[in-house]
């Protein structure tokens, strides 16, 4: 069984400066070609860590992919103790040297001479291009063990493991890999752990010696299929039953798969069935449109929002009835439904969604505490809103309220009820 | 010196699923006073690679702070796997219990069978209260080596942290911690590293023993100074020393510290200056007003924004002239000015922002290519658009606009030229 371990170099991983995005990633892409990461570590910018870990690396794992201290300054220590640890020297790569100093010209910024030492390369490893950045990447390989050095910056490592390191593992282990660890993940929203799994019942008929994981966050609970199978196909098959099973247990609260955003599906569903929308948002200020156009190609279906986050605004641009507001306040049923049916009367479009409420710390009151949020919905046919008692937090309580708006308009489209439970 | 481990506990760590925010926030706490994090170990829920990271722990770090593994189902082996290494075992507490059935009443949910198992605690540690969920935290002491167990999930892990943990070991270290580690970050945005780096001149004048970081980012350049003291107010002062010689040369730059966000930055300034602002978005769809409300406390100034995806909203809504859109384009400084200048009378604010742009990865041209962004500005005396170039990352060209627009506000506000460097 192959083993493979993902480490990070750098103070500002232990000093807790930067969240170690790249060792998920990495982990990620390698688990989904069969080599499965039995360790993460993280270390500072020291020497004697480094090379401690790079025999332990040698002796027990196929595969080390490290990340950081590649760059041109004195901290960066990661060449040196290759070189070092390998006994090996460096030698200019001028393909290199030629990138580097274009990145510096297309930018009509001299470069400083310390850079050429990032065409510097090992003599003996194989040198991974980095279209980039400045930094290369390295790859040992010695009696069947690789190590494997990337650039910490992850927009950089991203590319340079997508491009080439997964390939070449691939292509280097094809014999190795004899068998497979498949994951997939099943995304719901707006429902609890515990309701899922009353409606899931007894698990062990379900999964079948495989294992199902229950992940919950502010966006939702995930539930996460591990299988393991002596082949591809093996393994697609018992997801596919275990999903199968889940599906008629749950299917309905399901909104996509592992990393879709509910944005995406929601969006997928409004070009499919031709609808437009907009999006009068007070307590996500912004958020729920900013989620959609995270999508490229949402201007097919999204003609726009406001933020309308003085009560001036809800009346004066949007048209909500100042009577309404003096009322029943800004939080309130009917303010959410006038502001979903006057957004989709400004925008012209087929759908308006809202949101108001207290996200909080402050502005709660005994009658609308903070969490309180009202989502309202309108197409030709029908108008409501909908209410939720979410927590203290800001932030959570903004996230919540978008995914919720948007899971409301899921269902709405797909005409599921839209029952809270 | 005091040297401490983070440990994390899971699967989902390792397949890359989830991504280590608990590390990097334990961390940064540890460090803050003065317990700096040698090393950072993530493994998967299996027995025997905790029995020997413990048994690392002991050896070789006074404190080790461990997460995830301390739910209720078989997949969670933190609690066994503890009593087996301390030959210890399992007592109820009739607190936690108390609490645990307390939680799921609040829910108005049965409360699962396995849930008593959150209230069976070792008999020879401490429990460490958790007020966010059902698994209690873990304290172990033995010949001065601390081995604390806290629950995986983020919120309760953060809250167990500083109301229980954080506390309890400065105490209990007091005398030990001999000397202080302290960092400060100045934030820096719009602005690339070789021009700061060329700007800060010769580095050991300023620095003088100490650290200066450059990281970059999405969100511009951070430089951080690390630093080390005998005691707290020696530490503060060295970095004050740096600070003033760095803020000599690039003050302008400079739009905060630490974890300070820019729309934080802004959102006081306006305050201060009884400024109120509104913004109309296009390429960033509503990803300006999502920053600006995230601050608790915007409404002082935030009077709202439109998002206005479609050259129609651009046109009736916002009330951009038709002929600007069709001599010039959606992407143009004529635009992207018409679009300041309408959102600041549409919201009767002070200021109004603007930004229109091809964020990727299709819509672009020869012509106009992906990246091309426009921000505009409008205020009572002026207005104006300026144009950038970004890459080819629609996610990455979204963020850099959003938070060039923040920063050309910023400097407008400060009265500080806003020449491109």
């Amino acid at each position: 069984m192959l083993k493979a371990k993902v480490l990070s170099i750098g103070d500002e991983i232990l000093i807790g400066q930067i969240v170690n995005t790249n060792a998920s990633f990495i982990s990620n892409k390698l688990i989904s070609i069969g080599i499965p990461v039995d360790r993460i570590v993280s270390i500072g910018d020291a020497e004697d860590k480094l090379l401690d870990e790079l025999e332990d690396s040698i002796k027990s794992f196929d595969v080390t992919i490290m990340t950081g201290g590649l760059g041109p300054t004195h901290d960066d220590i990661t060449k040196p103790c290759l070189i070092k640890f390998f006994a090996d020297k460096l030698v200019i790569d001028e393909k290199v040297l030629a990138h580097v100093k274009g990145i510096f010209a297309s930018r009509k910024v001299k470069m400083p001479d310390t850079n050429v030492e990032q065409a510097m390369v090992p003599s003996k490893a194989i040198t991974i291009w980095n279209p980039n950045g400045t930094a290369p990447g390295i790859w040992y390989e010695i009696d069947n063990k690789i190590i494997i050095s990337l650039p910490g910056v992850p927009f950089e490592a991203i590319a340079m493991m997508e491009e080439f390191v997964i390939p070449e593992l691939k292509k280097k282990f094809s014999e190795k890999i004899n068998y497979v660890l498949k994951s997939k993940t099943l995304l719901t929203t707006g429902i609890g752990e515990s309701f899922l799994s009353e409606m899931i019942g007894d698990i062990n008929t379900i999964i079948m010696g495989s294992k199902l994981a229950f992940l919950p966050s502010v966006y939702g609970v995930r539930l996460r299929i591990d299988v393991k199978g002596n082949n591809v196909n093996e393994a697609d098959k018992k997801i596919g039953e275990i999903e199968t099973k889940l599906r008629e247990k749950i299917g309905k609260y399901i909104f996509g798969e592992n990393d879709e955003l509910i944005e995406k599906t929601v969006g997928n569903l409004l070009r499919e069935k031709g609808l437009t929308i907009s999006v009068a948002e007070s307590c996500t200020g912004g958020m729920i449109s900013e989620k959609f156009t995270d999508i490229s190609g949402s201007s097919d279906y999204l003609m726009g929002g406001v933020c309308t986050y003085s009560n001036d605004s809800k009346i004066n641009i949007l048209g909500v009835k100042k009577d309404t507001i003096d009322s029943y306040g800004a939080v309130s049923q009917q303010t959410a439904i006038e502001m979903a049916v006057s957004v989709r009367k400004l925008f012209s479009t087929d759908i308006g969604l809202s949101t108001t409420g207290i996200a909080g710390p402050t502005g709660g009151t005994d009658d609308k505490p903070v969490g309180l949020i009202w989502i309202g919905y309108a197409d030709n046919t029908s108008s409501f809103a909908m209410k939720f008692l979410f927590g203290n937090n800001r932030e959570r309580n903004r996230v919540r309220s978008s995914i919720m708006a948007l899971e409301i308009l899921r269902k709405k489209i797909m005409k599921i009820d839209n029952n809270i439970e």
